[in-house]
């Protein structure tokens, strides 16, 4: 075909492909009050093409943007444990020079038999730790029955890498009006990567910033490979920010210092790691987890690498309203 | 821990590790009628290991059978595209002995742009297909809230790959009474995807049949590569039947003969194919799909393979009602 | 180009690609004595490309014959260990129904501080076990310099997993006249393989026989990935017969037997198996050797598969001299 | 066992596992002139394990060192073309900033039709232009009959990916007295890897780099998968230097800059990039070789990363004889 209609909610978007004379459709197109836009070229998945926006989009968060030439540090338990390790842990964050909260409430645990987060029972928590602190909060949704809870309560509502081809929750977040945090799938191409994220454009929520968090290869040494080169691949595609998560990418506590330091090195937005108190006795990841100090540490080694690359760490920036 | 409880809906599950004096300890709580089983062992998915049915379990979707020494073929087109179609193959697979037919209903398609399936336009050609040609159904399911729909239709659910680690679906699945069919993950390791068996027979649901589907590797003349040696490592690890499904493992139609022989060589209690009438047609999928004449002759090779191993192909048996 | 030339020792090959008026040239070419072939046509890898003997090419070891509707049993231990271990698995797979002898010689081990294989002084019982039983001899060659010993001792030359792009390697055996097994890298695409395989072609050696013999990937319950479907993928493209490792594709004993009958199910012109008198003191691979009660049990149970694809299992033969 | 000795031409090493009173034993051992080395622990590879040079090791080739806290920065074509683009790109990456030449005289190629290095036919300009621009030069060898010459002409030998287990290659490299860059296999664990290296250290030869160059995955927008996180795994398990290659690792020109920077950032001792004064006209790997001013630039970044992590770029230093 040379021209398509896709519906999304009241919205339509209106593709035309090469051969197709583009001016004077896309004028009579873009006439229309239920055309939200026009889509021009080959790419199969337009609304995230890096030709849209040639110097890259922004994504607000809070006081946080991401994409506009400054590293965020995101930082937080895997899950919301107690009231007491979740403040202790975002009080210590901010304190060194965390950006934003990340923090699990409902939890995809390969087994049936794990700790599955406490679900709504963390709420509360959150809400005193987003007040007291003023650090916008991520967290993983898992299912369109919790969308309406979490959106009264966190930031950003990040899509977990099993659930990145999760077509029915992506299309739920699409008609949202809140920023999304996308991982990659564990075994996902870039283009599956950007397809899902094109499910949310096409709804009409622009506000993504997608997440490298490691792919499944043979390597034994690692829990998942990190793949910084999709950083700069990404880049090329996309006018999406991009985040890094070394925590998930590489399963290790010790990998962390150096692999946060090589992803803004490789031009990343962002990096999102897991920080708990006392990592040995986290109820989950504690073994991809940095201590306190450790986390101090990070921040310490990454800001003269920031530098060195032009995207400086974010400053703390006063919280928006939910 | 040596003696655990998980909940699953009213029941709950005892797990007693080695070390723990099982015997007066189950006696105890075998007596409860709360307690629906007491489990021991060391193994991390434990009501779906093999020790529990040494000899295999069966699950049986209408009047077919999965598991009892028999191969099952399924067929049908990737997605319900129009009534005539639909009922055309269903017509055709089952005079050239299919067992059961599959369907696409709801279709997780990579990009949102698209065939999405008919959805529940297509119900009434299920309804008419299953009654006319007495073929039990499976179909896939994409999110909690197709489940009524879905109930009142088909026979059987499929729990597609990029969904085997949706939790919340699974565990809505396994508070169901109906049969499932759980596709292993794109990247899905042996233990990952009995976990998620896992989910369901910990809710309570124990009609779950396997069903490998390729794995994604780097080798590219192939669309994922069909990991056949796991249908023997899965018949030593658990009592849940398994089939292959030879489109989607390959993804190409003229590999299908080989891979389905391959398959029930190996073991598997059966395969799943596409068929559509004319291939090229299909809104989706064309490319692994057999057309009718190719399915009839797939049946015939399958037949002396399937004796030479000692599993005959499933004669045909009467519907139940849904 | 057009046209290209490649020198392989005292031959030359000429490639013609499409827009050249290939029938006058390729006359001109054909009556050059210097000229071995003319090749038309857009493969990257001509001279094995099975539009060139679209029925299959056949190659001869001893009696055996590869690739011409018959399936070949090769059996053996891992490596000469000592000249009675050897005459005794040679004694019995003979009997239970192999039709070749494989056995180590040159090992290539991933650590310097394991058993490297007897190396030379293996000979002996080599050519003992080979005029005593009659079964022609595969064994593995890992550096040129062992060529001449090798090609006084054994009938066909097996260029490991690890040695599949080792290509000074390949161009010498490529001047041999004496058959190759080319087992498949453990990360090698269908290209790459035929394009090796193309080495020894391209050197006037064309009694190539491939092996697939497992790919790494993710999965860890099994020690490689046994690809199948690269059976008749390969069908589909070479002219070059194919057989499967079953005990290097899966790392485990248990897995050979269904893992044979699905190889052969799939198109395989044979399979390769590990067998040992005393598995557990094997002085390497014992972990994927099947012992003698074990192969006479493969034999028995691929008899039947092989006769339902219309391959089977090959008859004895009259050994040929070396 | 608890103690075992392993030849290596002359040499003796002994291995003492746990459980072993090796004081009493080692002293004796360590008493004769013919023992090397008395090791003892667990490690699978104890010649290279990071526990017997906890700081450490270095590697000397030329002026240049590799390991002592310096980044090295390894620049030239993938392959000596003509004297002319040969001197051409020595003089102008030392003018930029290189501490070292790289340059291939054998190739090993996937396809035999293809260019396959000048081979011996090169090694009058290598000689050239080492003398000439005082670079210290690596090449790339792939069998033992290239030794004697590539000894006299080049500092550093390349065991490249697809011999990374070529065991008699790495044999007889671990007998000569010249520094080795050792690549990674492209589907290679860091087991295999260091054991291999373990080949040339139990040979005597200590004088071994490491070279991440890209693992194979599914992955199909960069060429290979560049392993990052190798680089800090290997720094805490073996105390050999270990320097990255991004032009093979990702396959493409326009990710060179940003994964130099990552992989310094990482922890890496260096980087070996492929530049060409005209990429386009190279005879191989042209989109993965950065242009002239594209590797200018390429150390203009690196510098203030390199100072960021504290192992500033390695200063130019004068040349030794080899």
């Amino acid at each position: 075909y040379t021209v398509a209609l896709h519906r999304a909610g009241r919205r339509f978007l209106v593709f035309a492909r090469p051969g197709y004379a583009a001016p004077p459709g896309s004028d009579f197109f873009r006439s229309k009050a239920y055309i939200s836009d026009v889509i021009s070229g080959n790419s199969a998945h337009p609304l995230g093409d890096r030709t849209r926006y040639p110097h890259g989009s922004t994504v607000q968060v809070g006081g946080i943007r991401f994409g506009g030439g400054q590293s965020v540090i995101i930082a937080g338990p895997c899950s919301a444990e107690t009231p007491e390790v979740l403040l202790e842990t975002a009080a210590k964050v901010r304190e060194s020079g965390a950006s934003m909260l990340r923090v699990g409430v409902f939890k995809p645990r390969t087994s049936p038999y794990t700790f599955q987060g406490l679900g709504a029972a963390a709420f509360e928590a959150l809400i005193e730790a987003r007040s007291r602190y003023g650090l916008p909060i991520v967290s993983e949704i898992t299912s369109v029955s919790q969308l309406d809870a979490l959106l009264s309560t966190v930031d950003m509502l990040q899509v977990g890498a099993r659930n990145m081809q999760n077509y029915p929750l992506l299309s739920a977040l699409g008609t949202c009006d809140r920023p999304v945090l996308l991982k990659r799938g564990l075994a996902a191409t870039v283009d599956e990567w950007l397809s899902a994220a094109e499910y949310l454009l096409a709804g009409g929520n622009e506000q993504v910033v997608l997440c490298e968090r490691g792919i499944r290869t043979y390597e034994r040494s690692t829990r998942f490979t990190l793949d910084l080169g999709v950083v700069p691949v990404l880049k090329g595609r996309t006018h999406l920010p991009v985040i890094v998560d070394p925590s998930h990418g590489t399963g290790r506590a010790d990998l962390i210092h150096p692999m946060s330091r090589a992803a803004i090195a490789a031009g990343a937005d962002g990096v999102i790691v897991e920080v708990h108190p006392r990592p040995a006795q986290a109820l989950s990841d504690g073994f991809q987890s940095l201590d306190l100090p450790g986390f101090k540490q990070l921040v310490t080694e990454l800001e003269p690498v920031a530098q060195a690359v032009g995207r400086p760490l974010h400053a703390y920036s006063d919280l928006q309203p939910v």
